[in-house]
């Protein structure tokens, strides 16, 4: 299984907090993470050349990992096309926290994505809703962050296929803060928490869930994707069903 | 519009509490609400012979709504499935609070519909999560009730085909608790709120819900429904298109 | 209720055998049909100012419902975001027959919407898989068209929050015809039936579909938008929520 | 993997068509098929004492599939309660064509689960709605059985979590083939061919589905199960929550 962990990489650069907590990038901490599960993992970050995603890097990439926050709009469009046309082929995605903002979720979802927000140190406490799922194995009933950002409903996102995780935060908001999507061949998971001031990305449950989520998202080995080139994908073709 | 409030009736008659805060029973608070929307209901109970739920009622009824807690068991079987059978051919449900345990959700349902509970005098907020869905109409972006008894996560139902409300609980839980469901013909709507203990069934924004609820239930007027008589429900028939 | 018909109206105009067929324009017979159900119109095509759609005509309308083919790369992206914004805000949308390639439902579905394709004069039988529903009330378990264009899977759009119409093809194919979907407050429904050289839209059960879901798809009369301009929609705010 | 296959085997002793096309009996065919794919399994029969379904194969079982017809009404209720409430605890189920009108998939549904059929011996051919789904891997566009039973829509089953295979039938009918539902912690797949008359469950394409569904079904390997026992699975009990 092949791992591609992005990274904005911009907070890390600018604010001594961010950059005390992550050494070595979230894109580290989130890889090191992987690790202990027994995935390997490759990074790349906004400034690297095509942000690091060239279109070799994608069609060698089974899921796609993606934090951004203060840079969204820095992302080149023909980007976001080639990672929406490689989920769409069968690459998983998996989106964290701020991301909800970034340009390849608003373009996967068809709408705005936003939601309610507020600055907070508080306890943030995630709920299992679907415990037979994959991305929840080996979690308890519930675990917490004692501190994290607060993100709350309304979530402007489509009808979630499947609904993993709600938040409650001590404030008094809810949140569907693990939510599964599919678009095309390629699976989607949104994950709420991992704001950049908190340590989150080196919690054990958070590092199980991206775990499982990647796992779960991968393609499956043997599928024969659906593509133009190989005559499977959807094109607009004549069938041999007339002689039926 | 034809609407039957089902009650168990039970609790008005043995906890004094209850009995004060109802003096028109359960049943009775509610009828009083849908008639501030416009909507006219008649009432049925537990002790009445077929517990009120003849087929005649049944065939004269477009929404029934149910509340019931501790006399679950007392609802003969062959209740149970004449409503059944009712939903499956067009009638909505509304399920209130404890009638989530009650043995015609869990016959529609197919799973335990068990959840967290604790007995709780607390804040709960309910957080709209479908603003446009008609079961949210007139709402605000949130509501409270300042004394309700606590459902928590993981509850055991299917997925929901919608998801309205979410609950946020003081002590520390979440809940799915407005969702909705199709069987057959008809369409069902689970809605947590509702401890016989608390003046909910009062509040203007319960009452708001469960108006919008019954319209949303309602079979559509001009709806020729499958049924056997008509040869237009399933059925295990020949068709004409062998000649095609 | 404040229904909009947008046609793209080319082939009209250079293909005698469409405009033999709609005199009036494909919007015209789509008026018609819906005039007949007791709905009011009015139509708007791509060679209007702004394609016909105004921010004013867009605030106006409840449900818009969308006939596009040859010029699909026309339409202007200033007016998609305009359109998309609008259903996000609660406008219905109607996407007709070859609008599965138009800029707004490749928008708002974030997929290809490609599918399979073949010029034909075959029949389709329509198929209803949700009789409960609003769209499918007042029709009989299936109905036909004598000649039409075939549409086969795979239809890359993301799983339907309900499917109401499967189609059968002479020639071999299936295909989900009747699909919702809702975007941020705004329901939308794709109909596949509608190939220019047809009658297909002056058929009394395609037309029957058509009013269904313009009732089915406008916003709730009492509904109390989610907008920015009144506070109640998704916006990065602080809430009452702390002093819980 | 443990797998166990259940067969009525009625039909195959009363029957000559039957008993010669699967000597080994329908469960003998598909626990070839699955041998084929690396996958063991044990069969039960409704003969044997408690139909080979005792709590410990039951506890031993990670999948089940199920094969019923004629004998439906013959499976002790004891038993269809044993095996709903080893689904909701986490197991897979694969619930074969008849196996519509079993007691344990009705119980699961909540419905009839009536459908359209007729005496057939026609052409099937099975799309693929859902490419990137793991029972659609290996999978072409779509397959075909040169003769089955028609099973045609209405299918009165709750809307499924995922649809992945659409059958196409000479005779003018479509069906929901391949659908995937969740009820508590265990996953079900409900797929559609499998005429005790046809050689069906000799054919690759079918022999795939299945074993690709047995492992979609199977329990993660980590995941701990919510159960009354451990303390993990929904009860009514006091939470921690409090001192927030």
């Amino acid at each position: 299984m092949k791992v591609t962990i992005w990274n904005e990489g911009r907070h890390e650069q600018i604010n001594e907090i961010v950059a005390n907590l992550y050494p070595r990038g979230i894109h580290g901490a989130i890889a090191e993470g992987l690790s202990e599960h027994g995935i390997d993992a490759r990074t790349a970050t906004l400034e690297e050349p095509e942000h690091g995603l060239t279109q070799a890097i994608l069609d060698d990439t089974d899921v796609l990992i993606w934090w951004g926050h203060m840079a969204h709009n820095e992302v080149q469009d023909e980007i976001v096309n080639r990672v929406q046309q490689r989920v769409l082929t069968g690459m998983g995605l998996i989106v964290l926290h701020s991301g909800h903002f970034s340009k390849i979720f608003k373009r996967l979802m068809g709408t705005t994505c936003d939601l309610l927000w507020r600055v907070a140190n508080e306890k943030e406490r995630l709920w299992v809703v679907n415990p037979g799922h994959p991305i929840a194995q080996g979690l308890p009933r519930y675990f917490e962050l004692e501190k994290e950002e607060m993100y709350g409903e309304y979530f402007d996102i489509p009808e979630p296929d499947e609904l993993i995780f709600l938040s409650w935060f001590q404030g008094g908001e809810v949140f569907r803060s693990g939510c599964t999507f599919r678009r095309g061949l390629g699976k989607i998971f949104y994950f709420r928490p991992g704001h950049e001031t908190f340590p989150t990305y080196y919690q054990p449950a958070i590092r199980q869930v991206i775990a499982n989520s990647v796992r779960w998202a991968a393609p499956e080995s043997g599928l024969v994707p659906f593509t133009p080139q190989n005559g499977q994908f959807p094109a607009r073709e004549a069938t041999p069903g007339k002689d039926v």
